[in-house]
């Protein structure tokens, strides 16, 4: 990034100056540089797009440098979305991601911590299909290998996580006895999954109960979780949830 | 919808009274529904994801109710993201529109327009596939009839309709000498695909020059149209240029 901030360059379309950088520099409000990964694309079998598009409208309005990874492995399975139903296709995560990127996407495996300042994962049963298997292990679940190293990766170099809906289970099995939230615990129409929330406190985790709007930051973890779409609300409430969470990622870059 | 509110009703998981209700008749906040018209999932074959998204999103912070919609038909083609290529496979519009929907998606020819306030269809290349011949055909192009149904019984019951990125190419075709925008109307790096506003030009249409936060309203044809992702912009501009084109909806509606 420094190099090629020295020289100039174009940032997200605009060419920036090697001026208007040094006064960005002197300023401390350097262009954040986010990777953002995705599991797919539609809420049952992949990336849930709305949390996706939130991220990407949020980090762009702060000015931050986005690229987008997703691993490049068949999905568990593809689900027909009106039915709820898996069907006998076949698809790519890497491919359906690009769906949600718009072409924009690179292989996890490419994903190299020092030349990004934080990493989002947006939520979706694409997280618990094609991230970990937490959808038909739960707590025993394994994470797929890319996505384990990426989140240690960037915990270790001390850079800041941002995590939704169910994507904090990751953290979960990753980073033991860390905090989190996925949203409440005692379940309702408004909390469908809260019994996710227990689980997270049966594997060790300091489960903290926020709203949508909320988000819980682990300060010495620098992780950053909130609910989104663990919530049954409207979604332009998911939408400043998941805004918050991108703020709280952003200052701890 | 008036049956629905004097008994009382259950709007975007929040239980309303019916004093409530009758307190919103009173003061002219009466809640608009809004049909959705989809066209599949993913940019190149389908619906644009976050034009959808911000539509969605819009409509939810404005108290909006929402329905969405999509032909039950085969796409056109389907679109590998990555290298932007037609593959051999086949997909539903329907099923895959219900990825942004969330499983909540209705057969396009149930569509009925006494039961509506308004008509709202994102973007996308699916729109120029899959609701219309466009992508091949250009101005010679057909629109699919449930589609063509849908955006003249709005018009004739003067019901407003939003439409944005491509999707202005359909009043192009059956509102003729309608007023609408694109975006700009000379190609450069920020505006690629401004052949289309010439194209309109050329279908007796009134096209006028809008930047992506902008809108055109043509006031006679209760018509709001505005760029989206025809212009190369910073996805939160896109966002904020969606929602001025929702609240107009909404005014009109």
């Amino acid at each position: 990034m420094l190099k090629e901030l020295t020289v100039g360059g174009d940032i997200k379309g605009t060419q920036i100056s090697n001026s208007l950088l040094s006064l960005l520099f002197k300023q401390g409000t350097m262009v954040k540089r986010v990777a953002v990964v995705l599991s797919g694309c539609g809420v049952y079998d992949g990336t849930e797009v709305h949390e996706a598009s939130a991220v990407l409208v949020h980090l762009s309005r702060a000015g931050a440098k986005v690229q987008m990874f997703a691993p490049n492995a068949d999905q568990m399975h593809v689900v027909n979305h009106i039915e709820g139903k898996p069907t006998a296709e076949k698809r790519n995560v890497l491919q359906e991601s690009a769906r949600i990127a718009r072409g924009d996407v690179t292989d996890l495996k490419k994903l190299d911590v020092a030349g990004q300042d934080a990493l989002i994962i947006p939520g979706g049963f694409g997280v618990a299909k094609n991230l970990c298997s937490w959808a038909t292990q739960g707590k025993d679940c394994t994470v797929q290998p890319e996505v384990e190293q990426a989140i240690k990766s960037f915990h270790k170099a001390g850079k800041p996580l941002g995590l939704c809906c169910i994507s904090p289970v990751l953290a979960a099995k990753i980073l033991p006895g860390c905090e989190i939230t996925v949203g409440h615990d005692k379940e309702c129409d408004k909390w469908p999954y809260a019994q996710t929330a227990c689980t997270m406190k049966e594997m060790g985790c300091k489960h903290v109960n926020k709203n949508v709007g909320e988000v819980h930051v682990d300060v010495k973890n620098k992780l950053v979780t909130t609910s989104a779409f663990m919530c049954n609300a409207p979604i332009h409430e998911v939408f400043d949830g998941v805004g918050v969470m991108v703020t709280e990622v952003l200052k701890l870059a």
